[in-house]
Formats: C-alpha cells, sequence, structure tokens
C-alpha cells in the first residue's frame, strides 16, 4: 500500500437494493420484476462521499463486501491500486464449458471477469469522492471532457405490457411484441428522450420477424442509425444470411454468433461490422478477438472492464488496434448513468451513440435524474460525477431487498413463472 | 473546444534554453556542450503556473509557438484533447528513407512524432497546474500510484574527460573509453546514486569492447541487472553474436539492430529480451511489432508518447500484448524528471528500472533538484509535479540560448569539431 497520496479513505459502504424492472425480454427469458444492484459508497476522511454502482447479485455482493473492508485506510486515489488483481485470487472459469453469464451477457463468466464488476463501482466512487475533495469534475480525473454532450441511441426491447402475477408494479409502456409494436415504442422514444439511432434487443423471436421489425423501423425512420443484438443465438450461417438481408441498412450488428471464430466468419463472409458485449469482455479476450479480426466495434462498459481508468485502456487498445468503441448497458441507475457519460466524453474515438436502459428503470438513487435532450445527456462540469445520492430512496430499496428473497438476476426462472416448465433455450437458437 | 470545465488556461509560454551537456559518445557522435531544451509554462486564470518539458530543437521549437497560441481559453484538463493531432496536419516522413532521428534516436521521424513530443510538454504543465489548483499530484490524477518510490537504472557512457575547444564547461567525471572506465563510472553510481542497475550507452566501440565493458561490469557488480544499447548499429549477425556471448549476462538488449523485422529475427535466434525506444516509438508501430514478437519490453517515453496519459494508454497497451514496460531517457533536467517519476508511478506493470541522464546535468531549472536514494526517487505526494521552477536559472539559460547561435542537438558536427572531416556513420556500424 503506497502512503500519504491526498485524501485518505475513512470508510466504504456496500448496500444491496432491489429496483423494479420492465418485463423485458431477450433470447433466454425475461427481465424479473425486481433486479439486484449494489450501491458503493466510499467515505473520505473529511466526510466526502463518494458513489458508485454495480451489480447486486450473490456472487458480487460477496466480493464487496471483502472488497470493502480493505478500503479504509488507502488513498482516495488509489484507482491503479484498485485494479490489480489480488494476488493470491485464481482466475477460473465459472459454470459449465459452454455457460454463458445469466445476468450481465458478458460471455463466458470468470472470477476475474466478477472482481472486475465489483472493482468498478468502489473505482468510480473513489474518483466520485476524489472529485468532491478537489472541485473537479470525474472527466477532468481522467483527462478532461473531448465533447460536452454523449449521444445515447434509444434502446429498444420486445416486451409484455405487465410481468406475469399480481402484486406486481407496472408501467404504460404497453407490450411490443411485432414490428408495429417495435415501431411504435420507438416514437416514444424519439418524442421523449430525442434518440437519434436506435438500438433492438433481438435474440427473442425467429430471425425473419426480427428483420422485418428492422425493416419497420428503417421505413418510420429513414435516417437514423440501426443496430439489431441477438446476443449470441443465432448460428454462422442465419447470421450471415441475416446480415446479407440486411446489408445497408444496420450500422452494425451486434453479437450475432458466440465465440471469436465465429464471429471472424460472420465478418469475413459478409463485411458487415461487428459489434460486440460478449466476444471480448476482458483484456485477456482482446489479442485473439483482434488478430482474427472477429469484431469491429467493441461495446465498452465500466462495468465489466473494472472502472473508468480501464475503459480509457480499452479505448486506446481499440484506437491502435483500428477498432471502433462503443458503450454497452444493463439494467443500471443514474450513478453508472453519471459515470459512463464521464468516461465516453473524454474518449476521442467514440463516434457511435452509446447504448443505456436507463430509460426503462422508473426509479434512480439520485435526487435529481439525468434528462436526454436529442438523444443524449449534458457532460456535468459540476464536482465529481455531479450526482447527489437520494438516502430516502436508497434506504427504502435496500429495504426491499431486506424483505426479499430475490437476490440473483435470472430471466430463465422470470420466463418459467409465466411459462410452466420453460427451460433455457439451446444455442444457437436459430 | 469544450466549456466550463474546471480551471481555464489565461497564458502558455514557450522558453527555450541551452543547458550544458558533457561529452557523452554515442554511435553517432559526441553530445554538444550546450544542447537545447524548451521549458514550457501554463498559467491559469487564477495564476496558478504549471510547468512542462521538451526537446528545444527548431522544428519542436516552431510547434510549440503555434500550439502554445491555442491554448488560452481552454480549460486546463484538457489533455485528451491535446493529445489529439490537429484535423489538418498531414503525417509525413522527415528526412530521408533510412534517416533516423538525430537527437531523439527515436527512430524514423515523422510530423506526427514531433508535435507529441511538444504535445507531451503541455500536457505535463496541464496536470501540474491542475494539481496545483485541486491540491493533488500529478500520480492521483493518473490514478494514483502504486508504488512510493521509483527505480532508475546508473545510465553509464562512454564518454572523453572534457569537449574539445576552449571556454567551455567540464565536470570531475573524467574520461571513460575502456572496460576499466566503465567500471569506474559504475563505481561512482553505486556510491552516489544507489543505481541498482546499469545501463551501458553502446555502439560506440567494435561489439567486442563492449561485450567486455559488460563483462568487467559484471565482475564488479555480480547481482546487478546490466544492459546493453548499441542503438541499432549492428547487423543482425552482428546482434545474434553478441546476444548469445552476453546470454545470462544482460537483463535485456536494447535495440541492437534497425527495424522490425530484423528485431524479431534476433529475438527468434537467440530468445534474449529485446528492449526498443528505436523500433517502437509510437501508436501506430505498436501493431505490426508486436505480431512479429520484435520487442519484449517497450521503453516508455512521455516526449515520444505524446505525455504522460499517452503512456498508460502504453502500458495498457503492453500488459495485454504481455509485452515488458520500461522508461527511456534522453537529455533532460528535473521538470521532465519529476513528470517521468509520476507516471512511472502509476504503472503497476513496471518491473524495470527506468532510465535518467538527469545525473549527467550539472544545471537544473527547479528550485530543489531530485535526489537518488537506493537508486530511486521518491514519488512526491506535494500538489502537482512537487517542483518549483527557478526563474532566474531559466532566464539565465534562454539568456545563453539568445546569446549562442545553437539551436539544434548536432551530434555529428559535434565530433566533426573535434575530427576534422568526420562523417556520420554508415548503418549497421558493425
Amino acid at each position: 500500500m503506497t502512503t500519504g497520496a491526498g485524501p485518505v479513505i475513512k470508510a466504504a459502504r456496500v448496500t444491496p437494493i432491489l429496483i423494479w424492472d420492465p418485463p423485458l425480454l431477450n433470447l433466454v427469458g425475461v427481465h424479473q420484476p425486481y433486479t439486484p444492484r449494489l450501491i458503493v459508497e466510499v467515505e473520505s476522511e473529511s466526510g466526502v462521499v463518494g458513489v458508485g454502482e454495480t451489480y447486486g447479485d450473490t456472487a458480487y455482493l460477496e466480493i464487496a463486501h471483502a472488497l470493502a473492508a480493505t478500503l479504509p485506510g488507502r488513498p482516495l486515489a488509489s484507482m491503479n491500486e484498485l485494479g490489480r488483481r489480488p494476488s493470491g485470487m485464481e482466475d477460473r472459469r465459472l459454470g459449465g464449458e459452454d455457460e454463458q453469464d445469466k445476468s450481465g451477457f458478458r460471455g463466458v463468466l470468470t472470477t476475474s471477469k466478477l472482481h472486475a464488476s465489483v472493482v468498478s463501482a468502489f473505482e468510480v466512487a473513489c474518483l466520485d469522492a476524489l472529485g468532491k475533495e478537489s472541485g473537479l469534475p470525474v472527466h477532468a480525473l481522467l483527462g478532461g471532457k473531448v465533447r460536452d454532450r454523449v449521444d445515447y441511441s434509444g434502446y429498444l426491447f420486445y416486451r409484455w405490457a405487465v410481468h406475469p402475477g399480481d402484486d406486481v408494479p407496472s408501467d404504460d409502456w404497453g407490450s411490443a411484441l411485432d414490428p408495429a409494436g417495435v415501431v411504435e415504442q420507438a416514437r416514444r422514444f424519439d418524442a421523449a428522450y430525442g434518440s437519434r439511432s436506435f438500438k433492438l434487443k433481438g435474440g427473442v423471436f425467429p430471425p425473419d420477424q426480427e428483420v422485418a421489425a428492422i425493416r419497420a423501423l428503417r421505413e418510420a425512420f429513414p435516417d437514423r442509425p440501426l443496430r439489431l443484438d441477438p446476443n449470441g443465438s443465432w448460428s454462422v450461417e442465419t447470421s450471415v444470411r441475416v446480415a446479407q438481408e440486411l446489408d445497408g441498412v444496420l450500422e452494425y450488428l451486434e453479437d450475432p454468433t458466440l465465440g471469436t471464430s465465429a464471429m471472424a466468419e460472420v465478418h469475413r463472409r459478409t463485411g458487415l461490422p461487428l459489434a460486440t458485449n460478449m466476444c471480448v469482455t476482458s483484456f485477456d479476450e482482446v489479442p485473439e478477438a483482434f488478430a482474427a479480426d472477429a469484431v469491429q466495434v467493441v461495446l465498452s462498459d465500466h462495468h465489466f472492464w473494472g472502472g473508468l481508468l480501464a475503459t480509457r485502456d480499452l479505448a486506446a487498445l481499440c484506437r491502435v488496434y483500428d477498432v471502433g468503441v462503443s458503450m454497452h448497458s444493463n439494467t443500471h441507475l443514474g450513478i453508472s448513468l453519471a459515470a459512463m457519460t464521464h468516461v465516453a466524453a473524454t474518449v476521442p474515438e467514440l463516434r457511435y451513440a452509446c447504448d443505456t436502459h436507463r430509460p426503462w428503470q422508473t426509479e434512480d438513487v439520485v435526487t435529481l435524474p439525468h434528462t436526454f435532450a436529442d438523444g443524449a445527456i449534458e457532460v456535468s462540469d459540476a464536482p465529481g460525477l455531479g450526482i447527489d445520492l437520494d438516502r430516502d430512496a436508497l434506504e427504502r430499496l435496500h429495504r426491499r431487498w431486506l424483505d426479499s428473497d430475490v437476490r440473483d438476476r435470472d430471466d430463465v426462472g422470470a420466463m418459467r413463472a409465466a411459462v410452466p416448465g420453460y427451460q433455457r433455450p439451446a444455442f444457437p437458437k436459430w
């Protein structure tokens, strides 16, 4: 441990919460009514508190408690130290040979990927606190913003109107289960958020139906970039066929199929740019994928990669190897949206709109949730992340976690609640 | 240009200086009695001044004046913005097809490499000022130090006792022109700086003489890592022969020969780790060299790569591609030594001692020059770089520049002053 380098950490707290999540469909099932998230607070000796947010499933929570215990006494400026894998930590694969992560869709899950996700929340909290201590916005602690606004795409989902069962919250978006429903959803994104591009979460229906939805979007919005993300649910042959059908329509196709060699083959045979948050989700996976030209756009995610500095490292790799970079999202609240916006503002080569689930969330733990204009969020110049923790909301959502037995996200189990006997589909689905 | 992000730049100043340089020998000639450096100051609207330092030759100076004029009104936190190549800037090769840079030994020189070197000084000055404004040391602005001390190797040179001619300053190191002289120099480094490893600048004498010097060092210091750097002056066959002779003696061999394919062949045939500050000195050169396994240690240099954030980008590339990283140096003063120490302190995977010329300089522009203990420098936790500009010294060294017609470093010309008719040697020398 280093010594004497600026403000010091007095305490670190982890608070698991459950947030409401609408019935968004994906390749394996449906979002649960409530999903766990983890809110991290890092407090300096002078009482300044920085916040971070990450996955809240049991495995993450255990690591977070252990990591939090090591923080008091460290400098707030411990971002590089946090990023190092603990010397005793074995990097092993979790789950079976072909098993992909259930909650994050981040490919094969390993202990070091879990660790990086937990680190990301503490790293963001340290940056937030350090910014508040020093009067600097987080982007200035990352070398300074190169843009004043960060573009986000409208993230479209096939969905039901309501979760099955009684006593679950609901929203007024209605269902979207066909091309017309998808276009209607996009129109609301356009009206409410000004989205300048759209991404459709696919892998839910047979490819032809999803191709039809993309074509309907193209007709409704002739000039806006469109993306389709079936989360690796297609075979190489299906991927090639869809890529050819949507040639000239899609900005990029996201994770049509699983694995470096399959992705490389799809790109080689079609020329369509492929984006990923499944094929390449850790630094270990970069050299092979880049050498094979398996991915043309890496969707960064500071939760996956270990924080904001790590996201900048990834951006540097992409720049040097002439690979595009954009940003992936999973269910998240305003703390992570602030963190995503700060780091995105500092990456010159970010030329695609980022993804965010945030419009689907009806709850938050920040006092002033972000607003979108023309699909973009303004980069805050206030000290730290530029947000304030809503302690009442945090307490309420933590109370919900305490009162519930939901501890992990399980999209397959949620689907089974609606479709008795439902099983996780075999891959490729089509 | 972005807006409103913290402290703003009021003024940027560039001050060319001439500093005394001892008669250190290298493959093309000898250091001149006086060598140009450039001191950069960036002043915020509140009057806080940050400093940076880089090459002072005419080509760099011209770019610096142009860049300085664009800074007023920008945020201090403009490090990412500074790093972008200006949109109008053509990246062209300077000099002839085989011509290598004369003053920096950084391989083929291009306009973008010159630009990066100038940017590095302004970037360091911005970080220094931002640190002073915010109360944070520069390492905290780079994610925090992971060590409290940075190791530097003892940088040994063949040298004359004095420059030829009258009216030139001198020092008391005496000459070093054979193995005994090199060992004597190393003993003084050991006594005065506590150097824990040694690097010999080679390419001066036929390889067998330099091998003999390394063997003499090994005998005098059985346990200290040793390096030899002939600056690309050998053929592949000579490199292979020397590598085999010094197998088990050298920590690494630095730039034995020129070019990616030649370096790769030497490594393939010998297995000896090769370090470089010539084969790979810009991001454009990384993919080919890494793919060919041409270099096993990249010697970063924030002047070459465009600043401290760029140095961290390079370190990330090296980490992901399992290539070692250390640090190169050219003639420099305490501002650059402070910058080198801060960034080195933040790179976890730095496992080799860094290079520095600083012990050879008898002048400085900082009020309290750094001191070495056990070959290392303590990482400052004071705001900014943790140094103060000595304005009297700056004025005196600038006055020298004004009163002199020396504008560029020219080791060949300096040798010609001692050896009439001397010409730059053809490559490979041996």
